[in-house]
């Protein structure tokens, strides 16, 4: 473990952290620019530049820092030597090709923000870790928490003969050539258990509009949606001269599917009014380029289908609901819907205790703050699913997020840090809730 | 006019000019055959030797005929001198690459049978011509009925450019190449005038299912639809992630569009049942290939929309229905609809007169008619829209036109060919009645 030989005066004053949070973005944007945003690749050099840039401010800070067998980097107070389960504030280092700076880096700035401010009165708090992982993108290999995977022994095996985007070579390669144990991570050996932790908390740039648009600059996540996507349905009718067949002879495709989605639009703005979570989302519709023409009744139509919820049983009845509608409209207009393959991502719940602890700390400071659900996936939502109680702050941020135009303010960011640490000073009592989510099961 | 030498005793029993027609179809098919269809191309070789047969088979049947000089044939009985204004009976000789045989054929073919019918006593009905048109289909040039607009002195000059469907040279060369009197039709010289004709018949196969749905041999046809269309429509939202965007922050292109097609749909449905005379066809959607995803809320789906009526009125007001609707989708979802070329086509009305007059003839012989619309265009819609009474015969057909798959049974042809026989032994009565539609406006 290396430890600062410079270490300076702690300073808490939430505005010097403030200018020390910016220098720690700035310099790590400046070194991992790529056109207007910031590249990181995932296990790959701008990923290992931010690393080393972190572990650089970290000892600066007089933090202590580790990197485990798997080159995630953990950093700790220099004379935290306490034996309870800490709790694990972190996020990932890595980006979305030319991307935003603050996905992931954020979070764990966040956590280096908190270890100073601990670092006066350490016992204040339980003991605090900050984890800076790899790997949580999925644009580069098609998998999301490979790094948080990796470190809990759930990374599946096959996924290490997942190409890289550009189609050459792996993530097995790339792991190991940022000098991972790819043996162990073959094996499934887990560098931490769920026991290990005593809670995961992640501050999160929001990567959707609600908060800008609701005025918020900080909120608690309650949960991270899981979701059940179908990459291709395809809508078989038949097709006809436009001008020549009337209506009752008809097998419109287009008409069935804007009759499919319309339906499912309703049911899921009236699910909406009783409270329940859920995004519905055609991204790819089209009638087939080769053959379609003005004048021709369209005899297919091939459209993605994708469902996101917090609550396993919201996203199986949605389902279930959708392919009653797919019979429905197969009877009342003559068509057949195929489905091709049926993905399904589990949802993870964020822990209650912590959720209100968060809230608690917001109040007491005067600032109540709100609950939002994460769309988006996080490395929260593999702990919270290994039975870590897992927590999240989002913090304000506009145009959303993989992009280069990714806009946190400072303020709102130190808002963030602030509720994390408030959060530790009001840590929840009791026993650990075990996480109850359905299964997600096929209908 | 050549008249045939050979002339054979004229033979009324239908089942040998059931046998006469069938032996002419199949020799026009065999003489026209590609691949599995026949090829009969406006102002091409196809269409020629389609002329020609026709030519030597009325010969045969003892016609006499004679070629216009805009390469027409026109066929008479031979001590036909009547001076009254004929009823003309006729069709189209063209198909599309690789069509069916009885598209435009039929029509012909039913004329000479009629003609041949009449023989033994001509006074029982008016004079009758018939006349065989090039150039219907609009899929060698992308413009339908350029034969009888030629013909009618109504084909714009500027379509004379319009270039062949291959990029390879324009339908005036191809116009002069066949031997058509290029500069009169440049400077748009009718050969008849809507007065010189007292009525135009033509027979037809029906290019929809709907006459083998109802179990109908033969149909009148009421008009012929006229269409407004776009080619393209775009919707216009805004692009998100899918899992961080809510249902009311959304502006999603493809349900908005849905929406909107669902809307019309609705409308549609009722105003059929209200009687009216209407079909829409959104034959082409698409979300953009180049950026759609599964998981991205479509911010852009473009489509067409095509509606067709016998009625201005109906189309003009569905039309504005349409736009209103449009402006609702977008004031409820937050998108914008731009639209791209609108096109009209005005719809013809047939002649009431006539269509009783047929429905009449159809009673009278024990075999009532329906009446039924015309969605695909027809040479009878140049003639109506330039004051010619006309009226058009149906005739059963599987499976469409346009395609070599078309099946029409004999014996439904000679129904047809039966109907206008009778009626013209019942020929309305008084005068002309003008064309009504109102002409098609934009709104």
């Amino acid at each position: 473990m290396k430890q600062g030989g410079n270490m300076k005066q702690s300073e808490n004053s939430m505005y010097s952290q403030q200018t020390l949070a910016r220098a720690i973005f700035d310099d790590i944007a400046q070194l991992t620019r790529d056109g207007e945003g910031v590249t990181r690749e995932s296990f790959g050099e701008g990923e290992e530049m931010a690393m080393r840039a972190i572990e650089r401010h970290a000892i600066d800070m007089g933090l202590a820092t580790e990197r485990d067998r798997y080159q995630n980097l953990w950093m700790r107070l220099p004379n935290d030597n306490r034996s309870e389960a800490p709790v694990v504030i972190g996020s990932h280092l890595d980006s979305v090709p030319q991307g935003g700076n603050y996905d992931g880096l954020a979070g764990v700035v966040a956590g280096m923000l908190v270890l100073q401010r601990l670092r006066e009165a350490p016992e204040v708090a339980p003991p605090v870790r900050v984890l800076a992982l790899r790997g949580e993108e999925s644009a580069w290999y098609g998998k999301a928490y490979t790094g948080s995977l990796a470190l809990l022994g759930k990374l599946p095996a096959g996924a290490l003969a997942l190409r890289h985007r550009s189609g050459q070579g792996t993530l097995g390669e790339a792991m190991s050539r940022s000098g991972m144990d790819i043996d162990a991570i073959m094996q499934g050996e887990a560098l931490v258990t769920p026991a290990d932790i005593a809670a995961w908390l992640e501050l999160h740039i929001e990567q959707g509009p609600v908060m800008v648009a609701r005025g918020w600059p900080a909120a608690v996540v309650t949960g991270i949606r899981g979701n059940i996507r179908y990459t291709h349905v395809e809508c078989i009718g038949e097709t006809g001269h436009s001008g020549a067949v009337p209506r009752w002879l008809r097998h419109d495709a287009v008409l069935a599917t804007a009759d499919l989605l319309s339906r499912m639009d309703e049911h899921w703005r009236v699910l909406l009014q009783m409270g329940m979570d859920l995004v519905m989302t055609t991204g790819i519709l089209s009638t087939p380029a080769q053959s379609h023409a003005v004048s021709v009744i369209p005899g297919n139509v091939g459209f993605s289908f994708e469902i996101r919820s917090q609550d396993a049983d919201t996203l199986n009845r949605f389902h279930a609901l959708m392919q009653e509608e797919c019979k429905a409209v197969e009877k009342a207009r003559g068509v057949r819907f195929e489905f091709g393959e049926c993905l399904r991502t589990a949802p993870a719940q964020m822990d209650e205790g912590w959720i209100r602890c968060i809230e608690e700390a917001a109040s007491l400071h005067g600032a109540p703050i709100e609950r939002i659900p994460s769309g988006a996936g996080h490395d929260a939502a593999v702990f919270a699913n290994a039975g870590v109680p897992a927590a999240m702050v989002f913090v304000r941020n506009e145009h959303g997020s993989h992009n280069v135009h990714e806009a946190m303010e400072d303020a709102d960011f130190m808002a963030g840090v602030d509720l994390l640490y408030q959060a530790l000073l009001h840590v929840p009592e009791g026993p650990r809730q075990a996480p109850q989510q359905p299964e997600l099961v096929g209908v």
